[in-house]
């Protein structure tokens, strides 16, 4: 059923907001009232007086089936962390990661994220989980192999027959190629990625110049060669290439990636907890020519899917860490989260405008947070929490009304019962 | 009436919690059953299950009559913005600081705050209104003449009218002593609060090196003294002063604030969001004696009152700058949030024991965020937000159950037409 959203706050102004299928079809002044002559039928009318329409948020990096992992490892660096990681790892199946990507999800939709980008084992029961939520999951195949061939030739056949999966992929979810990280994939199997990527038109998701450590050893076992510049020599950097943290960059990484065009996600909540560090190159980066956009990480590290918290957290380091309080101003720091991942993934998503995605956030302004002079953005993301998200529509469809999702005790319940199995 | 709580977790077993006026009486294990004869009538029964006990918070530096005045201005460093908001506030009167205070203890309610220590105008007001929400405000007299005399003896003799006006706080209230900084307040005003507070044993609550700048021009004017030691040789610094931010600290202001038993409070959203600064010195401050705590500062710089997320935040920033994951562990930052936000003021409350006062968060731990095998404390802390804590009680009463506040709606309305007479 189309959707027609009543005397809405969208782009500043009190508008009607006319919904067709998945997409914006409308947005005029309430005022005008263009929509008397609607269908009679066939279209739900909401009334949102005193709510205010925002894009829902994309976030950019994610491993949504690590939602049952959250504290596992806490206060730990990046290293130790990930070993006990990969040892949880070692245990889980295809249905612990449904169930623990349909918890991500609930999350993401009482968040506000519509769109994620996902990189994680059991790609497939990720995707139906995320589809059966109602989201727009990019679900890539994972390379990582550790440098072992038997792996990398099972990888390779794996990898070719899920993406023939993916083509039949008619309900939803985007297919992408992606590859771990320079440390852990070997040169052989990241330029099978890249090129496997680019022979069908994916976009390519890693990890890159994480910590210090990943630089300093990339450096000595390739001739002073930081990981962009790497990567760069072996051809893999692009517009097309989704790097997740781009945090440790010398001034000529951040010439390369901006030249590149490559879209730099960053997740300053992972990143400070695990202490990689917090100096991310936001200025630089954006004006050499890459695309910055803001992701989460997985929760095990992070601790949460939230991108409302990521934005103010976002903020709070920049102005610290710059030493200027004028850094990434609201306006910037939205897109980060909203326009600027759609624009990596290439969707058409991240912006109210007809012609878009209905993927929309309803915020309810009737809290103290938005009791102030203050803009909407700043109430926004530096005074609100995301609970006043109140509804989110996804490609047209409400997939959460009045901080309702449908079936959340059940996927609370299945979730404990997988945790129960292997921890 | 008094009120047994059933079956919560508290301090990780299940317990039964029975209240017996403002305080907790006892704590017993659920499973022995120790109340299977309290009065039939006259306690309220609550039955707790899945849900835990923690103590309200303890926000220790705040200007709750400035939760009208967020995002005034935003993205401009403390001196800019100090200046704009004393224009502002030199519109308002004692019935604006009324309803912002009442819009404060709503939001502070909302996210588990029952103490908070405050310094702000109109503190007649401002008490009338904490006391009105059930709180538990500590309110002082705000010494701030910018070394005008005339204005130096009026503020004198109100002060000394307001603590004898406090001397008949029957219903709740507790009175300190204020200036607001070496920067804004004359060395014989200095003297003359520390003398009052001394006299009349109240806490003394300050602004303390909050910016690189008052250091440096303290110490232009003062023959090379910081801030600190500059009022430690006035005899201005003990364990009756509350030091707000102590952020700019040399090793022997450190060691000064330790011998001195000073309590410093750490705004860590407000420091970074005014790029103050972010290198606030916990470990050296715990270890040479401070008791250090947390606060939020006011709403038109950080731009909230809670203390969920400033804990979040202050993990982070420690974690980061120290560029060591283990900084700052969660048993020792929820202290920082309870009980040495307690200990600084000498209250009994910060701690679930029998005794204390009963200031409880009932934490409901039904959500994605809790669904982990992390412990509660990371739970709680890192994934959740204050929408987790789902009732509040303040002083042995219920001042939230199941996230409603009576008097919500009117307290907003009344606000807006406030915000309506001086904006």
């Amino acid at each position: 059923m189309n959707i027609l959203l009543k005397n809405i706050v969208c782009n500043g102004t009190v508008s009607d907001i006319y919904i067709e299928g998945s997409v914006i079809a409308r947005i005029v002044t309430s005022a005008d009232d263009p929509f008397g002559q609607i269908p009679a039928s066939g279209v739900e009318v909401v009334d949102c007086q005193g709510k205010t329409a925002m894009p829902a948020f994309v976030n950019m990096h994610t491993h949504a089936g690590m939602s049952l992992m959250r504290g596992i490892e806490e206060d730990v660096p990046l290293k130790e962390w990930i070993d006990r990681i990969w040892e949880v790892e070692s245990h889980i199946d295809g249905d612990f990661v449904y169930h623990a990507t349909k918890v991500a999800c609930l999350e993401m939709i009482k968040s506000g994220t519509v769109t994620f980008n996902d990189q994680y084992w059991f790609p497939l029961m990720a995707r139906k989980a995320a589809v059966e939520m109602g989201l727009r999951p990019v679900i890539s195949y994972v390379v990582l192999e550790h440098n072992n061939k038997e792996e990398a030739e099972f990888q390779k056949d794996e990898c070719v027959r899920t993406y023939e999966e993916s083509l039949g992929w008619k309900d939803g979810g985007i297919f992408s190629m992606a590859f771990h990280a320079i440390y852990s994939v070997s040169e052989e199997m990241m330029l099978w990625s890249a090129e496997f990527a680019r022979k069908h038109g994916l976009k390519l998701h890693i990890h890159l110049s994480e910590t210090e450590k990943e630089v300093r050893d990339c450096m000595a076992g390739h001739n002073g060669l930081s990981p962009v510049e790497y990567l760069d020599r072996l051809g893999i950097l692009g517009p097309d290439v989704i790097a997740a943290h781009t945090l440790w960059l010398s001034d000529e990484d951040v010439r390369i990636l901006g030249e590149r065009k490559v879209n730099c996600v960053h997740n300053i909540n992972s990143n400070t907890k695990l202490a990689s560090g917090y100096r991310f190159r936001y200025n630089e980066l954006r004006d050499a020519g890459a695309n910055v956009c803001i992701g989460t990480d997985g929760c095990a590290s992070s601790n949460n899917l939230d991108m409302l918290e990521a934005m103010k957290t976002t903020a709070l380091f920049q102005k610290a860490w710059r030493e200027n309080p004028k850094a990434l101003p609201l306006y910037e720091l939205i897109s980060l989260a909203t326009r600027n991942g759609a624009d990596a993934l290439g969707l058409d998503t991240g912006r109210l405008e007809a012609g878009m995605q209905a993927d929309i956030c309803i915020v309810n302004t009737d809290s103290s947070f938005f009791l102030s002079p203050g803009s909407f953005l700043s109430n926004f993301i530096y005074s609100a929490h995301s609970d006043c998200i109140d509804s989110l529509i996804s490609m047209g469809r409400f997939v959460m009304r009045n901080r309702k999702v449908e079936g959340e005790e059940s996927i609370l319940r299945d979730a404990r019962k997988e945790l129960g199995k292997i921890m």
